[in-house]
């Protein structure tokens, strides 16, 4: 092994390693230099491991998350969409069960003027994905190219595809490391990870949804708020505006869990109707991007804009031409039983009477991936059939043997093991909870939002 | 890149690397998984290197520490000289500059009749390594066999070789690694690398030799100490009997620094000769040795008995007994200029008059790389005949323009590059130093040294 396994002239990765391993803030030319040698496969993987492990237990700063973050996005492509006339907006979700928000979003947006060029990913851990939700549309395809995303974006002002091997190919290959280093969980890296990605779509500004509580990555409202300051500081930086919603992840987002059934859940978002926590939080989020996207002066008249193009349909129809110009079955919005269908369904009933006190988010999440919804490896296949539909919200009063959720399966074995996990996940009470948990935590960022 | 890149049925690589990122503490079996399969090559350096910069970051408890040492023992041969009847003692060093202790121990120590069967290694960094000075004797074989080892261990009492293939493999793969990926600092992984190769040797007891001072890789006693107590406890865990002296490196001990310089010296000491400092701890090391090696009651005795076999010439027949039975030329023990000699020789005289007040030990050792004694990378050949000579030792008087030391050189470049730094590696100063740095700062371990 060679200590000078880099071309550039005075730069070592060895010493880049040391001095981030003794806590020294790395200059942007350092970090440059590793995430271009990497890329390039001039820096091996075994330096680049203890770096991020490295990074993982010493942190950042933010000049060194900004470099990195900026190196990673120029490591690809970045889409020059100038010459579309409008802003161009768009929303990350840090991830959570049953977030369905971006394929109501990307219409409604959309239909006000402000374009939204949306790259998302596929499910990860417990939680679903863009992509394996747009895949449940019979027909519908996410890998165009560029050129073919630019028409789609300009026709229908929004267009929703998977990661190119173009864009950020910094970090396709950091991810694949951190994945099997221990070294995805730091949120310096998280960061970086995700505005390279965004910031490589040419957009304007970006409304973060970063999830909290108990079927979230962060946990905690406190982790979560870092997380979201240091990508509103790391998204400002680089002169987009930002704004973070702590929003709540401590029970599902919806009624619905799985590809195929919240892609039901989501029309009837787009037809006005749909669960009222998910109703709501598209609003919020769709005010902010609108608001951002300077199609609307507030927030407030943001959401407002927001509701009049669900009522009006308009959100709808242009959701109908997004699913068309990207090969998708437009008959199956009309008639959802065109979507893909699980054989068998079963009950998860209350165990008693009282109140629906509390779920463990994450473990229905994960009752989701053993049906087959998602993914437990990287090479599984999605079945875009099978999920879950609750019938209950935390708070709501239950009967004994009343259904709190079904399962929509199709295969026994996997029905077993998600059934196990979902009779743990529902703790039903005599008493109903407490305090409510807000569905917005908290705004980070965006401080011109109310106030304009 | 596989999460499961190892076939041990429970076992994931990148489960003990999280859980040493998070701070807890690793089993026994989960620490052999780990170097076993990195030794057979299942685990990849990519998650080796990220577990290695997570043990610097975070530490290892006591029983880790010995379960890695154990397991890097356990990755190749160990050595079996239970039919040799003797006890059988080593001496390990950290590494100094002009520390050629080993050379004189060895054959002393064997003369008292306890056997040393010492494998060693090459320069690292400023230092001067073991094998490196033997080979400056025409014809010094240091690569035998196991079976040629135990002849001449059986026969003269000591025997000085390089690693074998079969020691401790686990340790050069994970020092090769270390060395590229910041993450040879760590008191634990070099406490584990240093006792699994000497542990390796089939011994009953070992003596430390653990450098503190401008001159050692741990500079401060405090970090000298941790390590040291470190390596007496972990070899204690194993049922060998241990000591720690922490002794000084501030000034390079003797007065020759370079491979067949340091030869000379070593003659000159078992010829009852040479510098004072370099003659007692010769005798307080072989003390402790004999004592644990029971050739001696007490460490008291053992210098004793190091001081009469070295005045008696028994010393000096063994080491004799040696280089020639490892193919070495026994007339250059009496004619030292069969050894290697310099072509030039140069002087660095003192800017003024006044006492040495202190030296810049690293930098010397240094200046003696720089000549062409030691290695500036692992390919580098040695020249055997560089060096320097010193002429004064802390605290002494010294005249303006007397010379300080004296430059051994073949190359005119080097040479130049040398005295830059040997020229900024003294102070002169108008009194003599305060006080006086002791030669041994502390012993640890070996309780019943004083004692018996």
């Amino acid at each position: 092994m060679s200590q000078t396994a880099t071309s550039a002239q005075d730069f070592r990765a060895i010493d880049v390693i040391r001095k981030k391993r003794d806590g020294v803030e790395l200059s942007r030319g350092e970090i440059e230099a590793l995430v271009n040698g990497y890329t390039r496969d001039e820096i091996p993987d075994y330096q680049v491991s203890a770096w991020l492990m490295a990074v993982v237990l010493r942190g950042m700063t933010r000049p060194e998350t900004a470099a990195l973050t900026e190196a990673m996005l120029h490591s690809g492509e970045v889409l020059d969409l100038s010459t579309l006339a409008v802003r161009k907006v768009d929303k990350h979700s840090t991830g959570g069960v049953g977030d369905k928000t971006s394929l109501v979003l990307a219409p409604v947006v959309a239909a006000a003027g402000v374009a939204v060029p949306m790259i998302s990913g596929r499910g990860l851990g417990h939680t679903g994905g863009t992509l394996d939700k747009l895949e449940a549309i019979p027909g519908f395809n996410v890998s165009l190219s560029v050129s073919r995303f630019r028409e789609v974006l300009e026709t229908c002002g929004c267009c929703m595809i998977g990661q190119t091997a173009e864009i950020a190919p910094a970090d396709r290959k950091l991810y694949a490391l951190r994945d099997v280093t221990g070294t995805v969980e730091s949120p310096y890296l998280i960061c970086a990870s995700i505005m390279s990605k965004k910031l490589a779509e040419g957009i304007d500004a970006l409304v973060l949804d970063v999830k909290t509580g108990s079927g979230a990555f962060m946990k905690s409202e406190k982790d979560a708020a870092f997380l979201a300051e240091l990508m509103v500081e790391t998204g400002e930086r680089m002169g987009k505006k930002m704004v973070a919603l702590i929003t709540d992840m401590d029970q599902p987002l919806g009624k619905m869990i799985g590809n195929a059934l919240e892609v039901e859940e989501v029309i009837e978002v787009l037809r006005g109707g749909g669960p009222e926590d998910l109703r709501l939080l598209c609003h919020e989020l769709a005010g902010w991007m609108l608001q951002l996207g300077g199609a609307a002066a507030t927030v407030a008249e943001g959401r407002q804009r927001s509701a009049d193009l669900i009522s009006s349909g308009r959100a709808l129809e242009r959701f109908r031409q997004m699913v068309e110009m990207q090969g998708g079955d437009p008959r199956a919005i009309d008639d959802v039983k065109r979507l893909p269908q699980a054989q068998h369904t079963m009950e998860i009933v209350s165990p008693g009477t009282g109140y629906l006190a509390s779920v463990q988010c994450e473990q229905i999440g994960t009752a989701g991936v053993v049906l087959g919804g998602g993914r437990e490896r990287k090479e599984d296949a999605v079945d875009p059939a099978v999920g879950i539909v609750l019938h209950k919200k935390v708070g709501d009063a239950v009967a004994a043997a009343e259904s709190l959720a079904t399962v929509h399966y199709n295969s026994e074995a996997r029905a077993a093991g998600a059934k196990r996990l979902l009779e743990k996940s529902f703790v039903v009470a005599e008493a109903p909870p407490h305090s409510k948990r807000p569905l917005i935590h908290r705004v980070i960022g965006g401080n011109s939002g109310e106030r304009n």
